[in-house]
């Protein structure tokens, strides 16, 4: 459904979200602090005068960007015209956060327990000069990295592991570890003129930090510091411990998200 | 001749600059203002213990970025360790402003007077959604942009002509306004996610906000305010009233300039 259409009440809204990581606290509300969430919530509480709590694809931390987040909500009774809710909710809130679609979904629709894929990029600057334009977006790496022990390394991580080595968060312990890694992709890119590494990596879902211990642990092995093999060692051995230190955030950007079919976003932004 | 090299005394030095526009009151030094210049000068007396007068390529105004901006300052006796300066150079300077490079030119080099072309990119952000990322490096126009209507616009301004309608300055009334553009091409660009509109512009020289009159005068017939042969009466008209709005500083940047050959520029970073 476009924005155009109205549902029935009751209905669930999805909004495809982008945001400068580094103007807040990550996406989760938390008192006192400025969050993604918190600035969404509070624009549409004045907007649709009732209170509103937020679905997440992704609860990015502190400094994690996104091109493509996705949140929804649900509502009972009058269906709010989407394009005029965008566009009042875009004039409310503070600079770093831009709602950049909105459509209906199913009533049940969840931004979370409906997304069966999330891509991320993560960038490594890794020329001579470091950057100026990109410095926010990327990790500078000044060692020459050496990307197809990057590539090789990165194998044993494609399919279900127990991604337990990659997970920063202590309180993930006793939490299930398995996630399924689809892709790690690399490319050179240049962006506003100046180069970069670009790091393409899609699974199900991902442990607190997964991407960034993942990166931080590739680095390692890039820069010649550890062998490829030394990653499957990591993997198995199950402990945050082993694995290379945690990337930076910044470096970090939710790229885009994946929805099941027949949660009835048909033919919008998400479909 | 390359960083490792040691010139001869009396010696000239050619420096690659990026800076941020929007961080800077322009590149020409200010009493009182926190310029590029004056940034870069402050520098290299604290390094070289001498006062240095920087030439330029091309003197941006406040706003304005660099990609591919190049000075140039003289010495006498003993010459410095270019990576060794470059290095120090860098670890002064305020956030915003890095010297990519730095090479030996011949002693009488000048980074203005020695430069035959110099080359602009300008980028529009076109999009349904406003630009996040990109915004502090493109102009936001939210009307669709006809740019074949634009290219066909920009034909009669190829070549040598008197770019008098394109002038912001006053001051350059009695001056010579004739230069010579050789290229204005259109493209679409994705950066760091987000779509933008990049035109590139290359000539020999150019006046006082001149590539910014043109995006502001070229804009005009991209949204269908103005039909493509406007441009022409406008050129021919010879005065600033005639021509569009100054496009926005932020969404120029100074992409890199190109020397005549023999100024001992040869197989360095602008040879």
């Amino acid at each position: 459904m476009s924005e155009e259409m109205t549902a029935r009440s009751p209905h669930a809204v999805a909004a495809l979200v982008a945001y400068d990581g580094l103007s807040f606290a990550g996406f989760a509300a938390q008192p006192g602090q400025k969050t993604v969430q918190g600035v969404l919530e509070d624009a549409l509480v004045v907007v649709l005068r009732r209170p509103v709590l937020l679905a997440v694809a992704g609860r990015t931390d502190s400094g994690v960007h996104a091109l493509g987040q996705v949140v929804s909500f649900h509502g009972q009774g009058e269906t709010p015209d989407l394009a005029e809710l965008r566009r009042s909710v875009n004039a409310l809130v503070c600079e770093g956060v831009i709602v950049r679609a909105m459509q209906f979904a199913c009533p049940q629709f969840s931004a979370r327990f409906d997304a069966i894929a999330r891509e991320y990029r993560y960038r490594v600057s890794n020329g001579d000069a470091p950057p100026l334009f990109t410095a926010g977006v990327s990790w500078r790496v000044r060692k020459p990295l050496d990307v197809e022990a990057m590539y090789e390394a990165s194998r044993c991580l494609i399919g279900e592991n127990d991604f337990r080595s990659f997970c920063l968060s202590a309180s993930s312990l006793g939490k299930r570890t398995f996630r399924r890694l689809d892709t790690i992709e690399f490319a050179w890119e240049e962006h506003l003129g100046e180069p970069c590494l670009s790091i393409r990596i899609v699974g199900n879902a991902f442990l607190h930090s997964m991407v960034r211990v993942i990166m931080g642990t590739l680095v390692e092995v890039g820069t010649g510091r550890r062998k490829p093999e030394w990653v499957a060692e990591v993997l198995a051995a199950q402990g945050r411990v082993h694995a290379g230190p945690t990337a930076p955030a910044h470096g970090l950007t939710l790229w885009s998200v994946t929805y099941r079919p027949g949660v009835g976003l048909g033919d919008g932004f998400l479909g």
